[in-house]
């Protein structure tokens, strides 16, 4: 306890004098071993305290060199306002911008800060190709046979030993494989709603969640939703005696990159087991944390078996495999019979080679490299924005994940600019799409799981000319 | 006209002479030379002629030696009884049974007669292992990216190019790929349906697609069935004002194995498009003909887009793989819609993978070989059954598909059969799996895709001794 409170205070402390401009960018910090001197603390928590930092982006560390002031932490670069939508369901789809972009999936001609998955240069392909061979000459009947309708057992196994790292303590048998974390949130929302049904999400939300949400007849109440801590817990509440379901992304949430903090976790988890509304968590972008540690998850709070934990490798490993899965507590049954009535079972050969990746301890050093390439381009992507962006842009502080949120000054409208980019070669995700009222018109997401280079510094350049353009001239 | 008119009639004479018992099993037929001379038909039309009789396990046919009549026109085992289901949605699930049926999928220690997938020993795995790894090579970032939301243009391209041989001639845009043919009915029936609608089925049929339904909040109106000739049209007829869908397997549906006629698939076809009610047909089996020609679909006199062909590789190649598409007509944007907010994407690699084997040409090599296995089965299995179950057994005589269906005589309880040869190691598919009614108690579905050995007449002997001892015990 004590030990947190000083965590807290020293942590606080150094973040306070950066941002007062006492500590100025670049400047060199304290070693690990001064720090631990200075304020007796062991070397171990001197270190988490610069990692916790440096996940904030007001720290930035060299190897070989030590602990530096960040560039990011002088940024001009405010914060998006939080979500304010209408607390009422007003199913009005993007179908057609959604799409639109979603057509531009695959092209190489364009550069595609649309679409949110990582590039290829940043996963371990080679290694994975060599376990989707072995897979064929190990599996029984070389992969051609049905799996057990609950999936591959050490595929189960492997998810339920990860999950010790955040607080899950599942079990292999608690765990149902699917076919990637969209069918996943799929099985979870056709067992748990009828059409008419009210479900809450965040707000911007993944435009996947709200079409499925839509094309299963739901009714979608957005809530009010901070960029840094999350859903108002608040707004919530009030909508509880409303609503049927809860889905949530509170890890490292596409568009906005937060991290739901644990307080918040624990109490919507107390709040909707007690309204008796089940919670689907989708947790696809756990694993890629900017921080020193794996954050929890609200089903780490879970006593009842009333979250349903979902995710997958699609965002980590290989979007094409689709593997993903649900740990769906006390709706297990339902979960395994939906899926047997909807897929059968999932496609065994890439289901062994990514638990057999999963077991070499190989998926934990990709993780580790993947995470700082991540976090790095976040911080090369918000350089660039402050420099070639128009004044007044705002972006969000994403703490893990693959997404940038950019708020552009009101009168930009990005659906306009989306199209003009395309021109351009470039294809970016408005902030319309992520929404089924009318926000967010100025807003737009970037993915930052692209390889970073001088061209894509270019065309995040000429993307900003590009805005400043529309701003000038009152394009729109 | 003419020439149609002489192949039937010199068919039919042949088959009465055999039926008479005129022609005795064994005897050795005219050569197709003398047949030809003897009625002034060409070489290629008397062969077919004996093709068509051999489809019909009246003619078996000997390498190097010629036609014989089959010893399976003898047997003393006549057809089962026409359906004759309640003309009202009644939907009674046999849950737990098809729970405990299926989790014995993929035991060893089992004979799985229960199961309607072929065994491996019949599949070209070591040729779609090699595929599998030419397939993580050769696709870009090898098979880690997403697909195209409709699917692997070069499958799609196979699929529509072998549609010729039915009369199909689609094109690969009509074609959307899914996550095998049940993921296919599963997109079909979400596009059409809301819940509360009625959908109309064959009966008996399989348990996979009455879950589904009721899964997705159907009435279920099972419609009465002919062993030969497949859905009674003019029931059916009748039914038009109540049902909102109808879903059939015209080729070789499991369990009872028959194929439609060309004029009733015409007829219901031209039916369903005037009652504007939306055909999905389940074509999984069509590749696996005992007959000389590939069956029609309905959908090859599909006018106006309102038939729904699916289908798969799951019965002729990889079950494991999970491969199925839907040639969806005019409801393809809706089929689209839903692939992409229920699973995304397919899995590429296998996708890929099973695009390069049917290029190849190996496909149908191993189709032959594939479909010759089956009737060879089906005849193995026609003579243990004569022999070794009770006198008043009927089966159905499958012109294709894995399937054969066993009416025993009224008195065995075939769930309390399944309960008893599982403790022999055999595990059967009961009838009462095939309904939502009250129906089949004394019928059981034994897969004839199987490697054909002692053992397995073996089983059948056990299997029918167990049923002798419950109709003279009256052990239900």
């Amino acid at each position: 306890m004590k030990r947190d409170f000083l965590y807290n205070e020293i942590a606080g402390n150094i973040a306070n004098k950066i941002k007062a401009g006492i500590l100025k960018a670049g400047e060199r910090l304290p070693s690990i071993r001064i720090l631990s001197k200075e304020h007796g603390i062991s070397m171990n928590t001197a270190k988490r305290i610069y990692l916790e930092l440096e996940a904030q982006s007001l720290v930035q560390s060299k190897p070989q060199s030590g602990f530096f002031v960040s560039p990011l932490s002088y940024l001009k670069l405010t914060l998006p306002e939080p979500s304010a939508p209408l607390s009422v369901s007003n199913n009005t789809e993007p179908n057609d911008l959604i799409n639109d972009v979603y057509s531009t999936m695959g092209r190489n001609d364009l550069t595609l800060f649309s679409i949110g998955v990582p590039s290829g240069s940043l996963l371990p392909l080679a290694r994975l190709k060599k376990e989707i061979v072995l897979a064929t000459r190990e599996l029984k009947e070389g992969g051609t046979e049905y799996e057990t309708l609950q999936g591959n057992v050490k595929l189960r196994r492997m998810i339920a030993a990860r999950s010790l790292s955040w607080e899950g303590n599942l079990k292999e048998s608690d765990i149902i494989t699917s076919h990637g974390c969209m069918n996943a949130l799929s099985l979870c929302l056709m067992a748990l709603t009828k059409p008419g049904d009210t479900l809450a999400l965040e707000s911007p939300c993944y435009p996947g969640i709200l079409q499925l949400a839509v094309s299963l007849g739901l009714n979608v109440v957005e809530v009010a939703t901070h960029p840094v801590s999350g859903i108002d817990i608040h707004a919530l509440k009030k909508l509880l005696p409303k609503i049927n379901v809860c889905l949530l992304v509170p890890n490292f949430n596409t568009p906005l990159g937060y991290c739901m903090p644990d307080e918040s976790k624990k109490e919507i988890v107390a709040l909707l087991s007690m309204a008796n509304i089940p919670l689907i968590e989708d947790d696809t972008y756990g694993d890629i944390y900017f921080g020193a540690e794996r954050p929890k998850c609200c089903k780490s709070f879970d006593m009842d078996g009333n979250v349903l934990w979902c995710s997958s490798i699609s965002k980590t490993l290989a979007p094409g495999y689709r593997v993903g899965w649900v740990a769906p507590g006390k709706y297990k049954d339902q979960i395994l019979k939906l899926k047997l009535v909807h897929s059968l079972s999932a496609t065994s050969v890439v289901h062994e080679a990514v638990a057999n990746f999963l077991m070499t301890g190989r998926y934990d050093n990709h993780l580790r490299r993947f995470r700082k390439t991540l976090q790095e381009n976040y911080q090369h992507y918000a350089l660039a924005i402050a420099e070639y962006f128009p004044y007044g842009t705002k972006i969000s502080r994403p703490q893990g994940g693959l997404a940038l949120w950019v708020e552009f000054p009101k009168g930009i409208d990005t659906v306009e600019l989306y199209k003009y980019a395309l021109k351009k070669q470039i294809s970016v995700a408005p902030g319309r799409m992520f929404t089924l009222q009318n926000q967010f018109q100025n807003c737009l997401r970037l993915c930052i799981g692209l390889q970073w280079t001088d061209d894509l510094r270019l065309k995040l350049r000429q993307l900003g000319n590009l805005a400043k353009i529309f701003l000038n001239n009152n394009f729109s």
